[in-house]
Protein backbone atom coordinates (compact mmCIF):
# COMPACT_ATOMS: atom_id res chain seq x y z
CA UNK A 1 0.00 0.00 0.00
CA UNK A 2 1.54 3.24 -0.89
CA UNK A 3 0.59 5.97 1.21
CA UNK A 4 0.66 9.87 0.26
CA UNK A 5 0.79 12.09 3.07
CA UNK A 6 0.90 16.08 2.35
CA UNK A 7 3.80 17.87 3.66
CA UNK A 8 1.19 19.92 5.58
CA UNK A 9 -0.70 17.54 8.39
CA UNK A 10 -4.73 18.47 7.53
CA UNK A 11 -5.99 20.87 10.18
CA UNK A 12 -9.29 19.22 11.62
CA UNK A 13 -11.42 20.08 14.62
CA UNK A 14 -10.03 18.41 16.83
CA UNK A 15 -6.22 19.55 15.98
CA UNK A 16 -6.62 22.47 16.29
CA UNK A 17 -5.01 24.91 18.43
CA UNK A 18 -7.51 26.41 20.57
CA UNK A 19 -5.14 28.27 23.03
CA UNK A 20 -2.39 30.75 21.87
CA UNK A 21 -3.20 29.56 17.80
CA UNK A 22 0.06 31.63 16.96
CA UNK A 23 2.16 29.51 18.56
CA UNK A 24 0.26 26.10 16.47
CA UNK A 25 2.74 24.03 13.91
CA UNK A 26 1.42 22.05 11.39
CA UNK A 27 4.15 20.86 9.27
CA UNK A 28 5.50 17.38 9.00
CA UNK A 29 8.71 18.55 9.24
CA UNK A 30 8.92 20.24 12.48
CA UNK A 31 6.65 17.92 13.98
CA UNK A 32 8.69 14.73 12.91
CA UNK A 33 12.35 16.72 14.48
CA UNK A 34 10.17 17.28 18.17
CA UNK A 35 9.23 13.33 17.77
CA UNK A 36 12.50 12.17 17.02
CA UNK A 37 14.05 14.29 19.87
CA UNK A 38 12.01 13.28 22.55
CA UNK A 39 12.29 9.53 24.01
CA UNK A 40 8.95 9.08 26.53
CA UNK A 41 5.37 10.06 25.06
CA UNK A 42 2.46 10.08 27.54
CA UNK A 43 -0.62 8.17 25.78
CA UNK A 44 -3.95 8.73 26.88
CA UNK A 45 -7.20 6.60 26.36
CA UNK A 46 -10.41 6.35 28.13
CA UNK A 47 -11.90 3.74 30.10
CA UNK A 48 -15.74 3.63 31.97
CA UNK A 49 -15.28 7.45 31.38
CA UNK A 50 -12.11 7.95 32.86
CA UNK A 51 -9.03 9.04 31.39
CA UNK A 52 -5.78 7.75 31.51
CA UNK A 53 -2.52 9.19 30.87
CA UNK A 54 0.99 6.59 30.75
CA UNK A 55 4.29 7.90 30.17
CA UNK A 56 6.10 4.95 28.03
CA UNK A 57 9.03 4.77 25.20
CA UNK A 58 8.09 5.48 21.59
CA UNK A 59 9.27 5.99 18.07
CA UNK A 60 8.40 7.13 14.33
CA UNK A 61 8.84 5.24 11.71
CA UNK A 62 7.71 6.95 8.73
CA UNK A 63 4.64 7.85 8.98
CA UNK A 64 3.55 6.42 12.30
CA UNK A 65 4.49 6.00 15.81
CA UNK A 66 5.23 2.92 17.79
CA UNK A 67 4.73 2.78 21.25
CA UNK A 68 4.97 -0.23 23.93
CA UNK A 69 1.85 -1.96 24.27
CA UNK A 70 1.95 -1.91 27.88
CA UNK A 71 1.48 0.94 28.37
CA UNK A 72 -2.26 0.00 27.45
CA UNK A 73 -2.88 -2.72 28.77
CA UNK A 74 -5.19 -2.17 31.35
CA UNK A 75 -7.68 -0.75 28.31
CA UNK A 76 -6.15 -3.05 26.00
CA UNK A 77 -7.65 -6.35 27.79
CA UNK A 78 -11.22 -5.11 27.30
CA UNK A 79 -10.75 -3.76 23.85
CA UNK A 80 -10.17 -5.92 20.34
CA UNK A 81 -10.70 -3.06 17.58
CA UNK A 82 -8.68 0.15 17.81
CA UNK A 83 -8.45 2.11 20.51
CA UNK A 84 -9.03 5.99 20.57
CA UNK A 85 -5.64 7.25 21.45
CA UNK A 86 -3.57 10.74 22.06
CA UNK A 87 0.03 10.33 21.87
CA UNK A 88 1.74 13.44 23.56
CA UNK A 89 5.15 14.34 23.41
CA UNK A 90 6.93 17.25 24.88
CA UNK A 91 10.39 18.60 25.55
CA UNK A 92 11.06 21.91 27.85
CA UNK A 93 13.21 24.14 26.56
CA UNK A 94 13.09 26.99 29.12
CA UNK A 95 11.39 29.12 31.94
CA UNK A 96 10.26 32.34 30.85
CA UNK A 97 10.73 34.42 33.72
CA UNK A 98 8.41 38.09 32.99
CA UNK A 99 9.09 40.98 35.31
CA UNK A 100 5.33 40.02 36.11
CA UNK A 101 4.03 36.65 37.38
CA UNK A 102 1.07 36.95 34.89
CA UNK A 103 3.64 36.78 31.93
CA UNK A 104 5.67 34.07 33.27
CA UNK A 105 5.86 31.21 30.45
CA UNK A 106 7.89 28.30 29.34
CA UNK A 107 9.38 27.62 26.57
CA UNK A 108 8.53 24.23 24.94
CA UNK A 109 7.89 22.08 21.91
CA UNK A 110 4.82 19.81 22.01
CA UNK A 111 3.30 17.66 19.83
CA UNK A 112 -0.40 15.95 20.17
CA UNK A 113 -1.05 12.77 17.67
CA UNK A 114 -4.72 11.51 17.46
CA UNK A 115 -6.37 8.37 16.32
CA UNK A 116 -6.85 4.90 16.74
CA UNK A 117 -4.32 2.58 17.62
CA UNK A 118 -3.77 -0.65 16.49
CA UNK A 119 -1.76 -3.71 17.88
CA UNK A 120 1.15 -4.30 15.69
CA UNK A 121 1.01 -8.08 14.17
CA UNK A 122 3.81 -8.45 11.89
CA UNK A 123 6.95 -9.67 13.39
CA UNK A 124 9.73 -7.58 11.17
CA UNK A 125 7.28 -4.64 11.97
CA UNK A 126 7.28 -5.00 15.17
CA UNK A 127 11.13 -5.35 15.36
CA UNK A 128 11.22 -2.18 13.60
CA UNK A 129 10.05 -0.35 16.14
CA UNK A 130 12.18 -2.00 18.92
CA UNK A 131 14.77 -0.81 16.38
CA UNK A 132 13.83 2.48 16.71
CA UNK A 133 12.83 2.88 20.58
CA UNK A 134 16.84 2.29 21.13
CA UNK A 135 18.65 3.73 18.15
CA UNK A 136 16.55 7.06 18.38
CA UNK A 137 18.90 7.16 21.52
CA UNK A 138 21.93 5.46 21.63
CA UNK A 139 22.78 4.81 18.48
CA UNK A 140 24.79 1.42 17.69
CA UNK A 141 23.25 -0.10 20.49
CA UNK A 142 20.63 -2.42 18.42
CA UNK A 143 23.85 -3.89 16.69
CA UNK A 144 25.90 -4.55 19.59
CA UNK A 145 23.08 -5.82 22.38
CA UNK A 146 21.50 -9.88 21.34
CA UNK A 147 18.49 -8.75 19.56
CA UNK A 148 15.10 -9.82 20.18
CA UNK A 149 14.35 -13.72 19.16
CA UNK A 150 11.12 -14.68 18.49
CA UNK A 151 9.56 -16.04 21.43
CA UNK A 152 10.23 -12.18 23.12
CA UNK A 153 8.70 -10.78 19.72
CA UNK A 154 5.44 -12.64 20.35
CA UNK A 155 5.58 -11.52 24.22
CA UNK A 156 5.92 -7.91 23.26
CA UNK A 157 2.92 -5.98 22.53
CA UNK A 158 3.32 -2.88 20.50
CA UNK A 159 0.88 -0.29 19.16
CA UNK A 160 0.96 1.66 16.26
CA UNK A 161 -0.70 5.09 15.77
CA UNK A 162 -0.66 6.34 12.23
CA UNK A 163 0.13 9.99 11.97
CA UNK A 164 -2.72 11.47 10.21
CA UNK A 165 -4.07 13.89 12.67
CA UNK A 166 -1.56 15.53 14.67
CA UNK A 167 -0.19 19.24 15.68
CA UNK A 168 2.41 21.38 17.52
CA UNK A 169 2.90 24.08 19.57
CA UNK A 170 5.74 25.28 20.08
CA UNK A 171 7.21 28.90 22.16
CA UNK A 172 10.05 30.82 22.06
CA UNK A 173 12.04 33.46 22.80
CA UNK A 174 12.17 36.20 25.69
CA UNK A 175 9.64 36.69 27.88
CA UNK A 176 7.01 39.13 26.74
CA UNK A 177 5.90 42.16 29.43
CA UNK A 178 3.10 44.40 29.72
CA UNK A 179 4.40 47.83 28.21
CA UNK A 180 4.56 49.22 32.17
CA UNK A 181 6.24 46.60 33.93
CA UNK A 182 9.54 46.95 31.67
CA UNK A 183 10.40 49.81 33.70
CA UNK A 184 10.35 47.16 37.20
CA UNK A 185 13.47 46.56 38.43
CA UNK A 186 13.10 42.31 38.11
CA UNK A 187 15.23 40.31 36.66
CA UNK A 188 13.96 39.16 33.41
CA UNK A 189 14.59 36.37 30.50
CA UNK A 190 14.94 32.72 30.14
CA UNK A 191 16.67 29.64 32.01
CA UNK A 192 17.47 27.14 29.74
CA UNK A 193 16.36 23.65 30.10
CA UNK A 194 17.53 20.41 29.04
CA UNK A 195 18.05 16.63 29.41
CA UNK A 196 21.36 15.57 30.30
CA UNK A 197 22.93 12.40 30.42
CA UNK A 198 25.56 11.83 33.25
CA UNK A 199 28.90 9.38 33.00
CA UNK A 200 27.50 5.97 32.38
CA UNK A 201 27.15 3.81 35.34
CA UNK A 202 28.83 -0.08 34.61
CA UNK A 203 26.72 -3.09 35.74
CA UNK A 204 28.72 -4.83 38.04
CA UNK A 205 28.69 -8.42 36.44
CA UNK A 206 29.81 -6.64 33.35
CA UNK A 207 33.78 -6.58 32.32
CA UNK A 208 33.23 -4.86 28.93
CA UNK A 209 34.87 -1.08 28.11
CA UNK A 210 32.31 1.58 27.42
CA UNK A 211 31.39 0.89 23.58
CA UNK A 212 32.72 4.29 21.57
CA UNK A 213 28.46 5.45 20.72
CA UNK A 214 28.06 5.70 24.56
CA UNK A 215 30.95 7.98 24.93
CA UNK A 216 30.64 11.45 24.86
CA UNK A 217 26.51 11.12 25.10
CA UNK A 218 25.16 14.63 23.98
CA UNK A 219 21.84 16.03 24.16
CA UNK B 1 -13.62 21.76 56.42
CA UNK B 2 -11.04 19.29 57.57
CA UNK B 3 -9.79 16.59 55.82
CA UNK B 4 -8.09 13.25 57.24
CA UNK B 5 -5.68 12.06 55.05
CA UNK B 6 -4.01 8.26 55.60
CA UNK B 7 -0.51 8.11 55.32
CA UNK B 8 -0.71 5.12 52.26
CA UNK B 9 -3.40 6.28 49.47
CA UNK B 10 -6.37 4.01 49.25
CA UNK B 11 -5.38 1.56 46.71
CA UNK B 12 -8.83 1.54 43.92
CA UNK B 13 -9.00 -0.71 41.31
CA UNK B 14 -8.60 2.36 38.98
CA UNK B 15 -4.91 2.99 40.34
CA UNK B 16 -4.05 -0.36 41.45
CA UNK B 17 -0.97 -0.93 38.59
CA UNK B 18 -1.57 -3.76 36.67
CA UNK B 19 1.70 -4.00 34.56
CA UNK B 20 4.68 -4.90 37.06
CA UNK B 21 2.92 -4.68 40.13
CA UNK B 22 5.70 -5.05 42.42
CA UNK B 23 7.07 -1.27 41.20
CA UNK B 24 3.85 0.04 42.49
CA UNK B 25 4.32 2.67 45.20
CA UNK B 26 1.03 3.38 47.63
CA UNK B 27 2.79 5.93 49.98
CA UNK B 28 2.16 9.54 50.08
CA UNK B 29 5.54 10.65 51.46
CA UNK B 30 7.01 9.11 47.82
CA UNK B 31 3.92 10.43 45.86
CA UNK B 32 4.16 13.60 47.12
CA UNK B 33 8.25 13.84 46.58
CA UNK B 34 7.81 13.03 42.97
CA UNK B 35 5.28 15.94 42.64
CA UNK B 36 7.44 17.77 44.14
CA UNK B 37 10.15 17.60 41.80
CA UNK B 38 8.31 17.71 38.55
CA UNK B 39 7.12 20.35 36.84
CA UNK B 40 5.48 19.79 33.37
CA UNK B 41 2.57 17.48 33.93
CA UNK B 42 0.36 15.56 31.64
CA UNK B 43 -3.37 16.04 31.61
CA UNK B 44 -5.42 13.76 29.82
CA UNK B 45 -9.45 14.27 29.35
CA UNK B 46 -12.04 12.89 26.73
CA UNK B 47 -14.41 14.77 24.77
CA UNK B 48 -16.58 12.80 22.04
CA UNK B 49 -14.93 9.72 22.95
CA UNK B 50 -11.49 11.00 21.82
CA UNK B 51 -8.76 11.23 24.62
CA UNK B 52 -6.32 14.50 25.02
CA UNK B 53 -3.56 14.32 26.63
CA UNK B 54 -2.09 18.24 27.03
CA UNK B 55 1.67 19.39 28.45
CA UNK B 56 0.81 22.43 31.50
CA UNK B 57 2.68 23.46 35.11
CA UNK B 58 1.09 22.19 37.41
CA UNK B 59 1.83 22.43 41.90
CA UNK B 60 0.88 20.27 44.87
CA UNK B 61 -0.28 22.12 47.31
CA UNK B 62 -1.34 20.05 50.59
CA UNK B 63 -3.22 17.61 49.39
CA UNK B 64 -4.58 18.76 46.30
CA UNK B 65 -2.59 19.40 42.76
CA UNK B 66 -3.08 22.63 40.97
CA UNK B 67 -2.69 23.42 37.08
CA UNK B 68 -3.44 25.88 34.53
CA UNK B 69 -6.82 25.94 33.32
CA UNK B 70 -5.84 26.47 29.62
CA UNK B 71 -4.70 23.16 29.56
CA UNK B 72 -7.98 21.62 29.35
CA UNK B 73 -10.05 24.92 27.61
CA UNK B 74 -11.20 22.84 24.91
CA UNK B 75 -13.20 20.82 27.25
CA UNK B 76 -14.00 23.26 29.82
CA UNK B 77 -16.04 25.32 27.25
CA UNK B 78 -17.97 22.14 27.18
CA UNK B 79 -18.40 21.59 30.73
CA UNK B 80 -19.66 23.07 33.70
CA UNK B 81 -19.41 20.47 36.88
CA UNK B 82 -16.51 18.19 37.54
CA UNK B 83 -14.28 17.23 34.81
CA UNK B 84 -12.97 13.61 35.04
CA UNK B 85 -9.24 13.84 34.14
CA UNK B 86 -5.97 11.95 34.69
CA UNK B 87 -2.78 13.83 35.91
CA UNK B 88 0.38 12.26 35.23
CA UNK B 89 3.87 13.45 36.21
CA UNK B 90 7.06 11.31 35.38
CA UNK B 91 10.40 11.84 35.87
CA UNK B 92 12.81 10.00 33.47
CA UNK B 93 16.12 8.93 35.74
CA UNK B 94 18.12 6.77 33.16
CA UNK B 95 18.69 4.14 30.41
CA UNK B 96 18.80 0.69 31.45
CA UNK B 97 21.19 -1.19 29.16
CA UNK B 98 20.87 -4.84 29.48
CA UNK B 99 22.81 -7.60 27.48
CA UNK B 100 19.65 -8.16 25.64
CA UNK B 101 17.24 -5.69 23.84
CA UNK B 102 14.14 -7.48 25.27
CA UNK B 103 15.48 -6.14 28.93
CA UNK B 104 15.79 -3.08 28.12
CA UNK B 105 14.26 -0.40 30.22
CA UNK B 106 14.32 2.53 32.05
CA UNK B 107 14.67 4.02 35.35
CA UNK B 108 12.02 6.51 36.03
CA UNK B 109 9.59 7.85 38.71
CA UNK B 110 5.37 8.05 37.21
CA UNK B 111 2.60 9.60 39.18
CA UNK B 112 -1.14 8.66 38.23
CA UNK B 113 -3.91 10.89 39.98
CA UNK B 114 -7.33 10.74 39.14
CA UNK B 115 -10.50 12.10 39.56
CA UNK B 116 -12.60 15.19 39.26
CA UNK B 117 -11.01 18.43 38.42
CA UNK B 118 -12.82 21.58 39.32
CA UNK B 119 -12.26 25.21 38.61
CA UNK B 120 -10.83 27.39 41.44
CA UNK B 121 -13.00 30.58 42.07
CA UNK B 122 -11.21 32.26 45.51
CA UNK B 123 -8.89 34.44 44.39
CA UNK B 124 -6.95 33.33 47.29
CA UNK B 125 -6.73 29.42 46.76
CA UNK B 126 -6.17 30.56 43.24
CA UNK B 127 -2.96 32.86 44.10
CA UNK B 128 -1.30 30.09 46.22
CA UNK B 129 -1.52 27.90 43.57
CA UNK B 130 0.54 30.48 40.76
CA UNK B 131 2.90 30.83 43.97
CA UNK B 132 3.56 27.14 43.54
CA UNK B 133 3.86 26.86 39.79
CA UNK B 134 6.83 29.50 40.12
CA UNK B 135 8.34 28.61 43.66
CA UNK B 136 8.30 25.23 43.23
CA UNK B 137 10.96 25.80 40.27
CA UNK B 138 12.25 28.96 41.45
CA UNK B 139 12.74 29.57 45.42
CA UNK B 140 12.43 33.38 45.82
CA UNK B 141 10.67 34.62 42.44
CA UNK B 142 7.39 35.10 43.37
CA UNK B 143 8.79 37.69 45.97
CA UNK B 144 11.10 39.61 43.38
CA UNK B 145 8.27 39.46 40.39
CA UNK B 146 5.03 41.54 40.37
CA UNK B 147 2.84 39.09 41.57
CA UNK B 148 -0.91 39.16 39.94
CA UNK B 149 -3.40 41.80 40.30
CA UNK B 150 -7.13 41.08 40.54
CA UNK B 151 -7.34 41.65 37.03
CA UNK B 152 -4.86 39.11 36.25
CA UNK B 153 -6.53 36.60 38.53
CA UNK B 154 -9.39 37.02 36.46
CA UNK B 155 -7.73 35.97 33.39
CA UNK B 156 -5.81 33.15 34.59
CA UNK B 157 -7.80 29.76 35.09
CA UNK B 158 -6.35 27.18 37.32
CA UNK B 159 -7.90 23.46 38.12
CA UNK B 160 -7.84 22.05 41.25
CA UNK B 161 -7.95 18.19 41.75
CA UNK B 162 -7.70 16.29 45.47
CA UNK B 163 -5.37 13.81 45.45
CA UNK B 164 -7.68 11.05 47.13
CA UNK B 165 -7.04 8.56 43.75
CA UNK B 166 -3.35 8.43 42.85
CA UNK B 167 -0.73 6.10 42.98
CA UNK B 168 3.25 5.78 41.20
CA UNK B 169 5.44 3.33 39.77
CA UNK B 170 9.71 3.52 40.45
CA UNK B 171 12.05 1.83 38.39
CA UNK B 172 15.39 1.80 39.98
CA UNK B 173 18.51 0.23 39.37
CA UNK B 174 20.57 -2.22 37.27
CA UNK B 175 19.69 -4.17 34.31
CA UNK B 176 18.13 -8.12 34.84
CA UNK B 177 19.44 -9.90 32.20
CA UNK B 178 18.28 -13.64 31.25
CA UNK B 179 21.21 -15.86 33.15
CA UNK B 180 22.67 -17.19 29.94
CA UNK B 181 22.87 -13.21 28.36
CA UNK B 182 25.34 -12.41 31.26
CA UNK B 183 28.21 -14.15 29.69
CA UNK B 184 28.01 -11.93 26.03
CA UNK B 185 30.21 -9.28 25.37
CA UNK B 186 27.71 -6.65 25.70
CA UNK B 187 28.41 -3.54 27.50
CA UNK B 188 25.44 -3.05 30.47
CA UNK B 189 24.47 -0.69 32.82
CA UNK B 190 22.36 2.40 33.44
CA UNK B 191 22.99 6.13 31.46
CA UNK B 192 21.91 8.40 34.10
CA UNK B 193 18.93 10.59 32.92
CA UNK B 194 18.68 14.30 34.55
CA UNK B 195 17.09 17.75 34.00
CA UNK B 196 19.66 20.15 33.36
CA UNK B 197 19.65 24.07 33.57
CA UNK B 198 21.95 26.42 31.57
CA UNK B 199 23.23 29.75 31.91
CA UNK B 200 20.48 32.35 32.38
CA UNK B 201 19.49 34.51 29.23
CA UNK B 202 18.93 38.01 30.26
CA UNK B 203 16.33 39.55 28.46
CA UNK B 204 18.11 42.65 26.20
CA UNK B 205 15.55 45.11 27.78
CA UNK B 206 17.00 44.24 31.51
CA UNK B 207 19.87 46.04 33.11
CA UNK B 208 18.79 44.24 36.11
CA UNK B 209 21.70 41.67 37.83
CA UNK B 210 21.09 38.02 37.96
CA UNK B 211 19.56 37.33 41.69
CA UNK B 212 21.07 34.96 44.19
CA UNK B 213 18.34 32.91 43.66
CA UNK B 214 18.83 32.34 40.26
CA UNK B 215 22.91 31.84 40.61
CA UNK B 216 23.56 28.07 40.63
CA UNK B 217 20.15 26.59 39.83
CA UNK B 218 20.80 22.71 40.06
CA UNK B 219 18.66 20.10 39.95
Amino acid sequence: MRCIVPEATPMTERTRVVREPHRAVYDRETIYKILDEGFVCHVGFSLDGQPYVIPTLFARVGHALYFHGSAASRMLRNLSGGLPVCLTVTLTDGFVLARSVFNHSMNYRSVVALGQATLVDAPQEKREALRGFTEKILRGRWNEARQPNDQELKATSVLRLPLSEVSAKVRTGPPIDDEPDYALPVWAGVIPVRIAFDSPIRDERCAIALPAYLQNLQR
